[in-house]
């Protein structure tokens, strides 16, 4: 059998801690709910001087059909095996399109994938939450 | 201006190497929908001999009720940030539970967090999709 650590305990992130790991991070998860439930992709992004998330994704794609339609989540996480600790952050907002790329369009990340992502999109947090596993 | 490869290219991955991802990891992310859209959590897991993904949860949580409901989805990724790469797995099935625990319970995954993480589920998975990142 694997040896583990005593379990550690769940504790809530608050606004600040959860603001800040998003700006920490490079790349996190977009979502958004269809007929069969959540679909999830990784995507590279960048936090604005709002508290916006920024995204470039492609024109056709599925989820550029979703930011026209509303509510997006966006995700990170990152999680230490050794120690056996981690933490998550969920955001839930909504997208929208700020094109064309302009002052309003800026800062931008730099997709790792390269492709037809002339769509900046803007997530604008509604409700952030988080939590982390503390030893115990 | 940070300094960037050149832009890689999303390649599909295929039934097999998806679950051979999925065989390898310990922390993948259930998600399901509810009014506001996708809720994400990481999780311990294991993969069962049949392929299904087994997880274990609180009796009186969000999630323990959208099991009761109908679909989930599962996902798992990993990336480099020096490589500018990586893959993500996208699962979308549906949950039930195993309970009380007993032969069809196991395996059983040994979450690091604490709790009452008394019911056993077992996703099977209904579509498998994945991708990765491949340098150009």
């Amino acid at each position: 059998m694997k040896e583990t650590w005593f379990p550690g305990k769940l504790a809530t992130l608050d606004d600040a801690e959860c603001r800040e790991l998003l700006a920490r991070q490079e790349i996190g998860r977009v979502a958004w709910c269809d007929a069969l439930g959540p679909v999830i992709y990784p995507v590279n992004y960048v936090v604005d001087e709002h508290g916006d998330i920024r995204i470039r994704i492609e024109p056709r794609s599925a989820l550029a059909h979703q930011v026209e339609m509303g509510a997006l989540t966006f995700q990170i996480d990152d999680y230490d095996s050794f120690s056996q600790s981690g933490w998550s952050v969920l955001v839930r907002g909504h997208g929208r399109y700020v094109n064309p790329p302009s002052a309003e369009a800026a800062p931008q990340p730099e997709p790792w994938v390269a492709g037809d992502r002339t769509f900046n999109v803007r997530i604008t947090p509604q409700i952030i939450t988080g939590r982390r596993i503390i030893p115990r």
